[in-house]
């Protein structure tokens, strides 16, 4: 079934310690929506600028993502810098140029309205709550947020939370959000605010999902998935929106949202992520095959089964 | 089978956000003995001054640890103080007495000599060594090591790495080890120092097994055991140790050293050393049943598992 992403697309300017790159196709919208569209049919708003080139748009199409929403706009593109030269785990912002992002008011397109799945990245959660109400028809919501807007905007922050099936956010988010260092009692705080399940990325080590009491007709037990270590990482980037599209657009792939769906999911986010972290940008999320995904897949579940 | 641990035996004194603890048993050695005895016969080989009672010793006899290797000598035992105020991962010593601990030379009753599982807790790499050759009859050799050895006595330690089994340390040590930031990385850079597998603990995301390439007749995958989110941390001292314990204990319990009794011993690791962070110092250890024990595993099992 398809999924809608609203979001950023971004030209990024990233160093490593294995190299540097200039002005690459990213933004969360971008990662998000080549990760779900090994899964599932892709659709994608968000705004661009006149530099936006038709080959952009190309890398898109032939993963059959629906770019009728990415609406073109006078001036340039969304821009960020950063560098990642002391500490993979976390990126050194050195610039942001809003740009045409900064006008940002999504248009949903009168095609979309069928849309089972939304996934609202990491915007203005005003839009996030605009973009959900008019999307009244959604069987499943996820939604991401950072501490920008968790420190900045907490108010319209909890009206979003309050519409949102699965929010995904990182440890360090999990524990601003709700003001409490332990993780479990963290994530029990996030989700008396409103969503049914919460998934907390840590970065290397995976991901754990943890559940309202009751939601998905579930028990409330946490469940984890681990990432495998990986030897090779050249660029950390969209690694956290790459998880959230294999996380979603497994879902969406779905007949029916039950606990083995969302455990399952949950590694496949990490697969996702994995792979995007091994190329810079998108170029690993643009060239996999659903052999490679599976794959993978079976190592993570090899990584800790017991027999 | 029996185990033996050579290490600390101490007086703690620790704040936590939960509290704050005067005095209490505690110490590498304790931790390790007292995980590992719901698993299998332990005997211990440390130092202990005047102030140790005969109280302190009935809590390692009522857990059937053989006491015949703890040495009293005139003098303090060794203390230590720390705080978690501000962070629950990680220490910060206010401090050392080193006490009696300052002249420890493990001496090993001839009784132990049978004793086929060995456990070098975290003292000099000299003194790991020296246990090590003595016990030279043993199956296989587990051991902890900390940044003040791989800082001050790198050619000693390397000297021990090349006669250990198994290698149990944390991510940063295992990072400063190898001088290597990439986990997978700097884990092949240890096993080529001489352990056969490197077991790497996360805190609170469980832990790591890398295996060096046909080791124990195995493939080269690593293996992960999650650790299950608790709610309640109280006092973090103790947990390596306790982890170590469960670990090498399980082990010990088994015939033979296989992948699947590895990869279980690493859910016992974590298992333990969950149980430990539960109360103040070895309270929680001092009163467990296999059953407690074993209903924990099945949870962090479930925690991971997929049909």
């Amino acid at each position: 079934m398809s999924i809608l992403v609203v979001g950023s697309v971004a030209f990024d300017t990233i160093a490593t310690p294995s190299g540097r790159v200039n002005d690459i196709l990213g933004g969360a919208a971008t990662y998000f929506a080549l990760a779900a569209s090994y899964f599932t049919e892709v659709r994608m708003v968000a705004v661009v600028g006149e530099d936006f080139s038709p080959e952009h748009e190309a890398v898109l199409k032939k993963h059959g993502v629906d770019t009728r929403g990415i609406e073109r706009t006078q001036g340039k593109t969304f821009r960020w810098g950063g560098q990642y030269l002391d500490n993979l785990n976390e990126a050194k912002t050195e610039f942001t140029e809003l740009n045409v992002f900064e006008k940002f008011h999504p248009r949903i397109p009168k095609e979309y309205s069928d849309t089972q799945f939304l996934f609202l990245a990491n915007i203005q959660p005003t839009l996030q709550t605009a973009v959900r109400l008019e999307m009244d028809g959604v069987r499943l919501t996820g939604s991401d947020t950072m501490n920008f807007w968790i420190q900045r905007t907490p108010k319209e922050l909890a009206e979003t939370l309050k519409l949102v099936n699965v929010l995904l956010i990182n440890d360090t988010e999990t524990k601003m959000l709700a003001a409490e260092k332990n993780l479990p009692r963290a994530a029990n705080k996030v989700l008396a605010m409103g969503p049914s399940a919460l998934v907390v990325k840590h970065g290397e080590y995976g991901a754990t999902i943890f559940f309202r009491e009751g939601a998905f007709g579930l028990g409330s037990h946490p469940f984890r998935a681990p990432a495998l270590p990986i030897e090779e990482v050249k660029d950390p980037t969209g690694a956290g929106d790459s998880f959230a599209g294999g996380f979603m657009g497994y879902i969406a792939s779905q007949g029916e949202i039950n606990l083995e769906v969302l455990k399952r999911a949950l590694f496949y986010g990490g697969v996702m992520g994995s792979f995007a972290v091994e190329r810079f940008g998108t170029e690993r999320l643009q060239n996999l095959s659903r052999g490679e995904i599976d794959a993978r897949f079976q190592l993570f579940r090899e990584l800790t089964h017991l027999e």
